[in-house]
């Protein structure tokens, strides 16, 4: 594991470092923002997984981020949004292969070797977090578009292993729109059943725990009515008493713009309940 | 004049606008962030210059200002850093020609034709602002490494323009390091009389009003010793009077981590003098 990059930020420091993912077979990068608290004590995570074409550099840039968790004493950990390499699998297009790993672990060829970032989300980058870095076990969970399709099955998937979870702008239902589709066609083949298991949207009937589901939505988003459809997530958890804090905005798109104007409450959703 | 880019940010709006210039002989890009009170009234304007390589996007994508900028009430326009176009003069390196247009006017062929970044940033830019967005005429500038010599030239030989200077990891004596030297001789010509006009540490001893200079450096800049060189304008206002605060930050790099940081200082800074 080698640090490539460290920079003093709001006190603390933003870092990346690359290191190889056995989960993966394959050298990865990941960003971690250190705040000025974590010099004295043990901090707790949150976990920011980035959307469609993203790597650990965008989230770091763009949303301002590191204010807020300097402020709250919250370590930041943001991964790469799929394997990288040459000898990994890529496809024509944004969304998928490289830059669209959906967070999910595949099972079809020639994406089933590398493409597993579910499996290197929810265990092999905390572990590796948690060993080398002065973070607890406290674990939160956000992110924006496919990253937010990914911070919410994570959640719903793992009973007790994140305190809370929230999202910006996220793909819901991947199962019923054109970007899911086409991702769960190539990562886990025709059988459309299988797909249950990596949608937000059918998870919540199933969750072992009623952890709430925060969520913003900006509501002159480009791909609102094609890709993200927030309404079906809310049927879903209406439907089975599932938590939900669905706050639509006004004027706001798909940007880091709208993300960096609400960051800061979602870090502070998230720390009060990693203090908890 | 055309609107190219419009985005819900902390309640107001982040766009950016083409136009053509005649200062410069060229179409422009600058941004221009307006916080939620422009809907109620005119608000002062912040200018912002960027540094070498940069275009109207740098600031407003990675210093995350606007937050700040919709706290106090402050128009943030950050223009472009050179002329641009195809028929514009370029060079080889980052450091001369398009993205290095270094506020300057140029008087040497083949610059002289659109390099005129001074009269563009002092007289062109504003009063277009003035004219087409809510804006009054109380004015502030700042800007980052070749732009924090921009605002603090623009400051200093306008006396009365400007309310409120400052800048980080500015080039403070662009004369006397290499930067400056290969800029200043390719636009200016090689009779450096002429360009003490165009250099801070020059100009304090003739400043028209003592306006107090803030200045934010790292002191992990690593361009600190080569290009920077903070302390020779400090030694410049100590000999004429001029007053200065510079900050010599500990840690803290030439990126957009290290302004992110202290943003939010300046943008207060500013706007307790466009109040005044």
């Amino acid at each position: 594991m080698q640090r490539i990059e460290q920079r003093a930020c709001f006190g603390g420091t933003q870092e990346v470092w690359v290191h190889r993912s056995a989960v993966l077979d394959c050298d990865m990068r990941f960003a971690v923002y250190l705040p000025p608290q974590a010099k004295a004590r043990r901090l707790p995570v949150l976990y920011w997984l980035s959307g469609l074409t993203c790597t650990e550099q965008n989230f770091i840039t763009k949303a301002g981020a590191q204010r807020y968790a300097a402020e709250h004493g919250v370590i930041l950990v943001a991964p790469d949004t799929s394997p990288r390499g040459d000898d990994v699998a890529d496809a024509d297009g944004y969304d998928l292969g490289k830059g669209a790993g959906f967070y999910l672990n595949a099972t079809q060829s020639p994406w089933s070797s590398h493409y597993r970032m579910y499996d290197y989300v929810v265990d092999e980058l905390p572990a590796l977090i948690e060993a080398n870095f002065p973070a607890n076990e406290a674990r939160a969970v956000s992110g924006h578009s496919m990253g937010g399709h990914g911070a919410l099955i994570v959640a719903l998937k793992n009973p007790g292993r994140y305190r809370s979870v929230s999202a910006f702008s996220p793909i819901v239902a991947p199962m019923r729109v054109p970007w899911g589709e086409k991702a769960f066609s190539a990562y886990l083949g025709a059988d459309r059943e299988a797909w249950k298991a990596w949608d937000a949207s059918e998870l919540v009937a199933t969750a072992g725990e009623r952890l709430p589901l925060l969520i913003d939505q900006g509501e002159a988003d480009e791909f609102l009515d094609s890709q993200l459809k927030p309404e079906w997530l809310r049927e879903a958890c209406e439907r089975t008493g599932h938590p939900l804090r669905l706050q639509l905005r006004p004027g706001y798109d798909h940007s880091y713009y709208f993300m960096a104007s609400f960051i800061g409450e979602h870090i502070a959703h998230h720390a009060a309940a990693l203090r908890g």
